[in-house]
């Protein structure tokens, strides 16, 4: 999405400035239009210059129908690819709520071991261990993987590498591997006061929040990927552990795999008795929410417009353009490219932006900003729960946020 | 549908390639109307060469009130029409959504023996026949059923042929019929490490999720029959049983028997204690939702827009396209047939695009590509519950996705 | 609703034919228009053929801007008037669904006496009766009652006709009473096999979800006559007693009267036991969906577009249709009629249109067919509760389907 | 609202009848323009009767665009008042709709004394007393004062008069008090049978949902006058006793505080175990519904549309009107002020109606009949719940319907 | 947003008044192409006076092509801006309704100590401090701190100024500063009879009520400063505690922290048992509704139309108002200038006031009144739970409401 520095810049720049303005896709064929009118015009000049024009040249009458005609088309293009954009928009801001929410839920409707509150605002007691110490006799695979996943994970695989298989895969990437030393444990920055005012609220959530909110940035970030058909292995793993990734990159659907595995997870939380009947169907409906906004996502890049009306108003537009010399050249002569150039720019252009925003998911300058949507939805979580250092927003790179 | 192997292939191409834009209805309307302005402009030269226009030939001027009337008449038609077709898609986006979802809410809550997971990656243990055994005695109708029922099946119709009902009737499409192998185990293929991959999120959820995915599927399968027109039989076979199969084709609407069937399921599974009072409410409200899909789908299919405004819109286009070169003929001379293509092709192109959007479930090149809707559902749901061979999404033939 | 019994007619038969399109009442008008348009070209050739036109006749000029403003009225009305008939159809469409949503929700959330499956294919034990006499020391007023409604019906009105009562003022319409026979029992028609496969699914609700759908029938079809302005008698009578029936009727808005009579059925049914606290708040919010849908079609029928804006439109087309000649006959001469009657054919045409749809609930031919959209519901719940004989789909007489 | 006593009105009557079109604000300005035009005309014929026109006068040609331009603006001014105009009447729609579930939740979800029923037709036994007597020593404040309020309020006021508390100050408007004759009781008129079989249905909900009920009424009436700046006073206290009036009456939102008191009533019953947890839950929503309802009226009435897009439509109407004449005297001589005339009230017509929509709430002839929907609401309730005389339906004054 | 006295004031006063039009930013460029046509017919008056105008001046045809584009795009412009404009307001009133429906509901659904009402109408019982007393022996940091904030608050912070710490901060914005006084204590204003009858409906809710009811005022407030970028330090401070306060601002996303807080104090009552399983899920939706609501805002806020869009319209409104005098200048002469004038201010104008309310969360004279709408939210919260002193209604300042 391009970003202007200040929103009221200079009317005069804004008319003037060419870059940024994300038309380059039509300029090469306005200027063709234009081109050809010059062409149009100096033959025009060199064989009919004293020649009685009727019959010979069309006249502006059937352009004006014509011009109206394909406006009313363009319009119509502009208002439903700008629906599909903004519905994008709407959809991801949904989603940037429903994490919010979802997180303040699982804060809120978990009891028991799970919601253990660290105390105090500075050095908090690794809770997951003690939690999985008390809670081992219990039931192998139910809570005790919650509260302390990394732990209860050497358990089941003791064939493995017992101490670094959370931690190995991702240790290339430093700075952003932040599961295995926030699982449970609020960040052990150097403590000043503001970080204490910082860590003060996520610090009375619980361990089971703090996990599933990490789950649900995993989950943003994979559908991320899945849009822009990206790779999301890199991101997954910064944040789950190795067998949850392996799980989530088999399957074809990947984000709807992370929430499949969400679901699992409270149902455990349910089975163990930390989560209860009612608030396990609340906790779902989110569940399901991110789903439908998945799925409002999935129709928007799978399905463009129906091709048919794409191609008339192409060709509309590109015959109009071409045809249009004839029609001035003969009253307006050495005028006739400068009318066509605006003329063009106004049809082309509003033509080549609809091809823009059509599909608002990819990597053109006007399209969401998912990244840094994404961004925005770990910020915010990572800050309510204390849950590992949280990053920097992201900036746009040459006025376009990714 | 029709789907472009690039999205953004040159632009020239588009507009000259004749083939796949879909307004081949149009193509004789719009010769038509060109042929027949060229005869008028015949005439004209052959009779009215030295006469005075006035009074015999009209002017363009009504023509651009006209023109500008029905551009703005074609344009509502082209909004409406569209909004069929997108709403068309959203409704099975939601089908594609509330799928996903009900699988998922099918292995969060139930409990007890119909939600005993596999152990494991590789081999697992025929739950269904343990289970069978386990539940027998405790109710003939109820549980037992649901975990394994091809079992249970055979114990209801003793009369018949025990080992080869499910089987029988759906040999003949090898390859499709995957139900009597998937259920309650997940696929036996040479499990290579990507497959265990595959089934590990899978093999989590219980027998009876398994059990209702499956069933969900041959709702999507039924209900897209349904909408089409086809013949439900081979595809209701390949997944459900022979008395299950008969029942729903029974019946005048038979998505709605499907859905009447997950539901008294559903209650078999509350009635035995494996589904508690309230998420049962929240289950039946995925069955309301697709009851709801199913409804709005049937409404659009059954309702097309007024019958007097098509023929409205049809006779103006008609009357406007035919009446223009007398209009045209006085000024433009043999340019005249030139004009006329051009406008008749606008206006009759969105015309025709209008009416083949309108019902946008049928076969048509730009129609709803349904049936690959359908497979994405298959897939994602037999992945998510590792429930039988997952099939391969659909390709499109001749650029167009049925 | 006009029907086409195939939705591609030759197109050109669309643009000629006469019948069917509905705009009867335009017709008048727009011949009117052209006698005019006649007469001042007659009247300009007679008395002004030799003279000088510029001060006596109006150019075309003005005509251009009011032609055009009248098509944006035009438009906005004709998109105003469509989105009043679709919301229409969208509500009917949203009562089809709830009526089959309901239905399994009754068939899903009832339990004991109330629930009790028949037993299997053919004949079936007439549980009605038994229940009755399992309950009737139970709860005088309880579930005893929806059990076997027509029995204890007799029970509470001793001093009736205990045999007939239910029976005797629907003897009259033969073929349509359906109710005494199918209470409780599934159809005793000859039952061939495919009867039993029908039967098969509806066997396996209760009795209780079986009486709940007849009642949504008995709502249905009360709800259209309110809508319509008939006389719900028959069809009340038909399907529900004589008591009911006459509390019913008593009240002024009758549909409301039923959904409240279901509602305290539901209450019963809850007392007793058979419903529980969890299950009647999602039954009773498909009663509230229902309020919902019934307000919407009041609303629309009850409150049209702004009397002053339809005023205003009227007139200034009918002043423009009359006011063309006068621009047109200076230049166009004799074809001055000819372009007048096409033009009035657009806008006169377009504003009957937007007359016949803005109350989408009448007799006219493009109104919504109530009529069938009631019977689609009354066939799929009596299919769906093997309640009764099933009615046939309603055919469209004359092209219109009521 | 108008209200036309046919629906298909001659068309012509409706093109020339001046009385009902309620445009007669525009009326004045149209004249002003008119005589502008014929002012403008004879200077023209004075002065520059024999004079070149070019140079001197405008062209039509600016007026083209500048005319469309407008009817493109006046378009979307229609449609944005038009649409808070009918937001305006589905939110009210949703009133009615939510007044009546709210009813029926009532009566189907209170359970022990408050929702006795009245035992049959005729003579009802004096509930509130009897469950006063009952309750009394059970909880001071709770289930009694909701079964017989009138009679538990005298416990609670013993300082004030015991016995006229209720009666007294609505003792002034015979004929609309209603509330202490119909308390718990059904109205004692000469029963008939059509009033036997009225209440009938209304005589088997509670007396707790007959209370709801009436203060249902009492907040839709507070909620109109709230609209409309009127006084609620003579309407809260025809309904509700003069302490809880008096307590609504000092808060600055009224209809705020009757929602405030049926949700403190409600948690009275909640309290006392005449409502559980669950439906406690459910009406609640209903009182949130009309809360949000309440707002969107509240959002309506208090934003107009941007103040300065109303401004500059109405600059560009009136420079358009007064400057026409300029533009056409050349051209059209005597003819001008009747073109000018046709044009100016198309445009100031669609520009007065804009206004008197945008504010739908008021008592403009246009605006939407609250009053009306106030007293079908009571209708509708007092029927369904048998509280007392059953007022009848609001009639139009002058084809205006309030 | 610009609030007139009187909604009907004179319709002439409306066209000539200048000031609170808001199109101040426009008046500049539509002098400039005002006096650019002035320059161009002074020049073409002084060269071309007696030259043939063909070929060396354009005609006025394009222009109505361009003309008529340019308002097909600014009405798209205009409709979408409005509509994010209206949208915002839309969920600004969302945000009031369910800030009422909260406070309804946490007065509704608080059982035990926590819903304890304060009995009558003049002098209440320190609640807090009683409760505080009851209930320390329970659970350190459970409902005693809901019921009686500021004391326990003194019990968590031994080492700050336990008497002042509450109120030393705010002690500066006396007449703001009303939390410690009203905090389960209603107002000890000298209680005439209004105010008696004024917080009798607000003395019936329970201290919990109040203490959420003043959580949400806070929210609405900081969720005020975060749309428009202020400080919300001073609204905090005056309603929160210093604790509480600095938690918040140390957040990134404060109005998310302030939800985050309310979701963990409706934990500490759920845990405590004050309010149930249920009636938890209940007030958190509302909570989901508060997140939705502000996550549309940053959505409006955060994402403009596409840049290219708004570039294109300005330059081909620029390009066009300044293009106008060569088309013009040879038919019009002198009047020129002043066709370009009324012309570039339909354009101009339209676009200016496209792009103040695109964003409509600022301080533009045309944005959403933020202030009034959090102070109308205030007053209303505080009067139904009688929390503290409240405030007047917020007043427009020079017909500009905040």
């Amino acid at each position: 999405m391009i970003v202007k520095p200040k929103r009221r810049l200079p009317w005069l720049s804004m008319v003037f400035s060419i870059s940024g303005s994300s038309l380059e896709d039509a300029y090469p064929k306005i200027l063709s239009a234009g081109l050809f009118a010059t062409l149009v015009t100096a033959m025009h000049k060199l064989f009919y210059s004293g020649v009685e024009e009727t019959e010979n040249w069309l006249t502006f009458e059937p352009f004006t129908v014509m011009g109206l005609a394909i406006s009313v088309f363009l319009s119509f293009r502009a208002k439903a690819t700008y629906d599909r954009w903004w519905e994008g928009r709407k959809l991801w801001g949904r989603m940037v709520n429903v994490s919010r929410s979802f997180t303040r839920q699982c804060a809120m409707m978990t009891s028991g071991a799970a919601a253990l509150k660290s105390v105090g605002h500075g050095g908090v007691a690794v809770d997951g261990a003690n939690l999985h110490g008390q809670e081992t006799g219990a039931k192998a695979n139910g809570m005790a993987r919650i509260a302390a996943r990394p732990a209860a994970h050497a358990d089941e695989k003791p064939e493995g590498d017992g101490t670094g298989t959370g931690a190995a895969p991702t240790a290339g990437d430093a700075g952003e591997h932040v599961f295995p030393a926030d699982d449970g444990t609020p960040p052990s920055r150097d403590a000043g006061d503001a970080d204490a005012a910082l860590s003060e609220l996520g610090g009375r959530c619980g361990v089971f929040a703090r996990e599933m909110a990490l789950r649900q940035v995993a989950y943003v970030h994979s559908f991320r990927h899945h849009l822009r058909g990206s790779d999301p292995h890199a991101d997954l793993h910064r944040i789950l552990d190795a067998q949850e990734t392996k799980a989530v990159l088999a399957q074809s659907n990947r984000p709807i795999a992370c929430l499949q595995q969400m679901g699992l997870r409270l149902r455990e939380a349910w089975e163990t008795g930390h989560v209860n009947d009612y608030h396990l169907v609340h906790l779902e409906s989110s569940l399901t929410e991110m789903t439908a906004i998945q799925g409002g996502c999935e129709r928007i890049k799978n399905t463009p417009m129906p091709y048919s009306y794409t191609v008339l108003t192409h060709r509309l537009v590109f015959f109009y353009c071409f045809a249009l010399p004839f029609g001035l050249v003969g009253t307006l002569g050495w005028l006739c490219p400068v009318t066509v150039l605006l003329v063009s720019y106004a049809f082309l252009g509003l033509d080549a932006l609809g091809d823009e925003i059509e599909d608002p998911f990819g990597l053109d300058p006007e399209d969401l900003p998912l990244l840094a949507l994404c961004r925005t939805i770990e910020i915010n979580l990572r800050e309510l729960t204390a849950a590992g250092r949280v990053p920097p927003p992201l900036e746009p790179v040459d006025e376009v946020l990714a």
